[in-house]
């Protein structure tokens, strides 16, 4: 990993994680706690995608921090969401317990709601103007919600009951929902708060998004349980349909790639200043979890 | 029920209704249906109160109806998600069988889920300024989230494993939150659209949503299921504190009366245009459902 996105990536995780604890501050309540514990450890991509972006419009990481800790509770509490028995049913996250495993199934329900909240209160505290926070806040909706993610998970859920696998352009819609949506936000929102044209933050972060999945897909299969901290080779085993079930390994790699390109051509306009968002692009496909 | 009032609560039901209908068009996922199903059939006393409030600060029904349709939408996710086996673990809501029940766990968790992002979408489409919007969203997030509505749901599923039975201060924090909280925000919405001071609606909101709460708890123990349309003396059953069991049944029918007094004083400023909000609130202790 490039030593200048490490850094940076280090820094956005900590400033996320610090915005979340300090809402949570004062509450004694073990839904209080397991929010915090889902927020805490992850890699805080997100995180760092919206204040890079912010960067290049001239925000200051303070400014956008509530933006960027918004982003990382509402991610956690899709994964807290998605870990549930009813859901993908799973034991491990980031190497610990998931939430239901450490305390118990409502505490997980209620945990992600309010992260859920919690996400839309603190993105409407970020540092801009009113319009501009409405902007931020109303697409954060629109990528969270029936048309984004949790459109994506649903249409998940309907592929495992399914007749046939998912093809590639069904694959393609779920993903861009699921993963993508909020990876696509996340990048846009530096141009948000600075109310300017978001397209080539958008063209970076689908492409950019688009990468991440075929690699968890590649790693899904490719990788090593105890680097990547959850369960391996559940979808294969589940007949699911995945990038690297419907392209083959080398080509799902490729085209991993050929999305990187992409993702970082976007990036012209803002020639050197953009060289960390880079470096996560390309980090994307060599990452082992 | 007042004429007055029976058709403003029909014709807010009607406005929520319609849309959160219109914004979930066009996606053909059993999650959708499930949406739209969740909060089909409610009483709507939530809209009522913000279109009535937006009518006392000169605002529209047309530009108060995203507000209106958004705080159905928040309180249908916290029902959905409430009703889950590892929740409240009901089958019944409104004489109907439960999302869970209708369709499945995961549906639920996911329908409840994307309500609560589609409550956010509607909210910051409120015609009113971008900070009156601001406003609103935040607010609107505070009350839902782990210092209102969420936290109070975490005190209630606290008090079911606590030694002893809650006491009556306890009851009251846990009741501001899991149902006060949203019954507040929706009678200052109005207030809060057009940037005026929200205190009296305030007021009234925070006893409205006490004398409602009293009352759930006299019909849990005077009600009738096939009426009230879920199953009844679940609390006694279980052992847990309710009003009633602290106050007595009398006690608690007074202390009812008390607050929707105060919650009618409180609108002494808006003189006679507020009187069917008043007898909204004389309504809330003389229901049978």
């Amino acid at each position: 990993m490039p030593a200048n996105f490490k850094t940076a990536l280090i820094a956005a995780r900590d400033i996320a994680e610090a915005g979340v604890r300090s809402a949570l501050s004062g509450v004694d309540l073990p839904v209080a706690e397991a929010m915090s514990y889902a927020v805490i450890g992850g890699k805080g991509l997100r995180a760092f995608l919206v204040l890079e972006g912010a960067k290049l419009h001239n925000r200051a990481s303070a400014s956008a921090a509530p933006a960027a800790a918004a982003i990382e509770a509402l991610h956690a509490y899709s994964l807290v969401h998605d870990d549930l028995p009813c859901m993908d049913d799973d034991a491990l996250r980031r190497g610990l317990p998931t939430v239901h495993k450490k305390w118990n199934e409502a505490t997980a329900v209620l945990a992600g709601d309010a992260l859920q909240a919690l996400a839309f209160q603190l993105v409407l505290q970020t540092q801009c103007s009113a319009e501009a926070r409405v902007a931020l806040a109303l697409s954060l909706a629109e990528a969270a919600g029936l048309h984004g993610m949790v459109g994506g998970q649903a249409l998940d859920i309907a592929a495992e009951t399914a007749a046939a696998p998912l093809t590639l352009p069904e694959i393609e819609r779920l993903q861009a929902g699921k993963t993508g949506a909020l990876i696509e936000w996340s990048a846009m929102a530096g141009a948000r708060m600075a109310s300017a044209d978001p397209t080539a933050l958008q063209i970076y972060g689908r492409a950019l998004g688009r990468a991440f999945q075929i690699w968890d897909d590649v790693l899904d299969v490719e990788g090593d349980a105890a680097k990547v901290g959850k369960a391996l080779r559940k979808d294969d085993a589940a007949g699911k349909a995945t990038f690297v079930s419907l392209l083959g390994l080398d080509q799902a790699k490729r085209r991993a790639a050929a999305l990187v390109e992409e993702a970082c051509d976007a990036l012209s306009s803002y020639e050197t200043r953009a060289d960390c968002l880079r470096d996560a692009a390309r980090f994307v496909i060599a990452r082992e979890t």
